[in-house]
């Protein structure tokens, strides 16, 4: 990562944090749920979501500030999806970033409705926070609920989560890793890509363009995640290492084993990088991003 | 109930239910979540939130077809809370309206994520659906997003269930438990009244009067429950009586005494009627409405 990069991040990391926690409703809400829906949401991570939705407005020359709330609702649902997917139910996870998670902390109905008021804020947010910005149309509202609203669904994100835990001790092959995969994490990324697009008035072939780099660095984010779990370090992931090959998750080095699998991450990158080309995107953030999804410690 | 207004329910039920599946998306989503969702969606029930935006649209002259996507939208978020609701971590129910609740059918895991689903896809549907409305503005559907997204969330439905949990053992006064019911049952119906008001082009005194009337329902409607929980019928509930008591649940019969409590009621379902009279609402359906929620037995 060049320096340059890295004061990018810095600087957008910084931009999309002091915006996160001021998009929660406060009047009116239940002291112990605000305190459990900010925990999640203010316990750090990449941010990549809201990120990728301010590389694209970057890229195409708009204002940032324009993202921001759709970057705000996007980072809410993806804490939603952390704080259920953690639940004893689920993956049954007690660490997230090296916190102790959500429902370890204030119990597993409050995390449950801490997922759900995130969810439901998420939505809400996007209207009320649009429906006062005289650049956006509302047309373009309700196309970045409608792309929003598809991607977290059952055929999306949620779907994606469904199969991984249908998925869990069965031996599955490739194409059914990547199903899982496709929708569980690319397509929240996609939802960003495409959602920057809407709100920057992208061209159909710049919305296939960021589609195509979306599925891309989708894929190698979870190939780069499985890797991790296999040979990263645990300080600085958060998280333990080798819980996937305990529970007999299938994963790509599982399936294809290490290297293969580190091929197939390069190769993917260098797919989304040939997608940003042929919108004329390749100068963009977007660039180094894709680079950071692959070479991530963390 | 006359004969006409029961036939009027039945009309406008078939006509919600064979809207409600058509909602949900198919293609792409994993069988089991499908079948989940469909499950409790299709469960039966009253259908009352989209009955009021129904009876919203009728009573000001506006064409019924128009209230459709919101109405399907209000009863998947409303399925999506009673799933997480009865769940072992939350009020642990094991049936709800005489069938086992969606976790007994297909585990925690898939009616966490079902709910979520279905309060992914009411928002998303409401986008997708009223997109190739013309009869419906950009700027409506962003109303109605706004309007569901602040009373499901965190200070309206979500907010009423957080405090209803925390209440649980606890000596609560009447306000706390007016609280409770306000947001936990209150905040959807007037969601449901008001959005039907914005599809509806409603003027303002006409949207007040219709929040007023929602405020006085939602709370009789929680008043009947809990008379209902106390000298009910259970073939007719669906679940059993007296859990209330069990549970040491704080209700209006246990605040006020059962009298006390059907003497609310009664001045609650006056009131209702009153704000209906204010906007000259009061020869359509919404007056019937009222009374049914005071006087259902189940």
């Amino acid at each position: 990562m060049t320096d340059a990069f890295a004061s990018y991040l810095t600087e957008k990391t910084a931009l999309i944090e002091e915006h996160l926690l001021p998009g929660l409703e406060r009047d009116g809400v239940p002291h112990t749920l605000y305190e459990s829906m900010k925990y999640s949401l203010m316990a750090g991570g990449k941010r990549l979501r809201p990120m990728l939705v301010l590389a694209v407005l970057e890229a195409l020359d708009k204002p940032l500030k324009r993202g921001i709330p759709y970057a705000v609702a996007l980072e809410m649902i993806h804490t939603y999806s952390l704080i259920h997917d953690d639940l004893p139910a689920m993956d049954d996870d007690d660490l997230r970033r090296g916190k102790p998670t959500n429902h370890k902390v204030f119990g597993e109905a409050t995390a449950i409705l801490a997922g759900d008021a995130l969810l439901t804020r998420a939505f809400g947010y996007i209207a009320e926070a649009y429906m006062d910005d005289p650049e956006v149309k509302p047309e373009t509202t309700v196309r970045l609920i409608a792309e929003l609203g598809k991607r977290a669904g059952s055929a999306g994100m949620v779907g994606g989560q469904m199969a991984d835990i249908e998925g869990e001790g069965k031996r599955l092959n490739l194409e059914e890793l990547e199903y899982i995969h496709r929708h569980k994490t690319g397509d929240l990324l996609i939802a960003a890509l495409r959602g920057g697009g809407w709100l920057a008035e992208a061209t159909p072939a710049q919305m296939d363009a960021l589609t195509r780099y979306g599925l891309c660095i989708g894929l190698a984010f979870q190939i780069q995640d499985d890797i991790l779990n296999v040979e990263g370090d645990e300080a600085q992931l958060g998280k333990a290492v080798g819980s996937d090959a305990d529970r007999q998750k299938a994963t790509y080095p599982a399936l294809l084993g290490l290297e293969a699998s580190k091929e197939r991450l390069v190769q993917l990158i260098a797919e989304a990088k040939a997608a940003l080309a042929e919108a004329g995107l390749e100068h963009s953030a977007l660039a180094p991003l894709a680079d950071y999804v692959m070479n991530r410690t963390k």
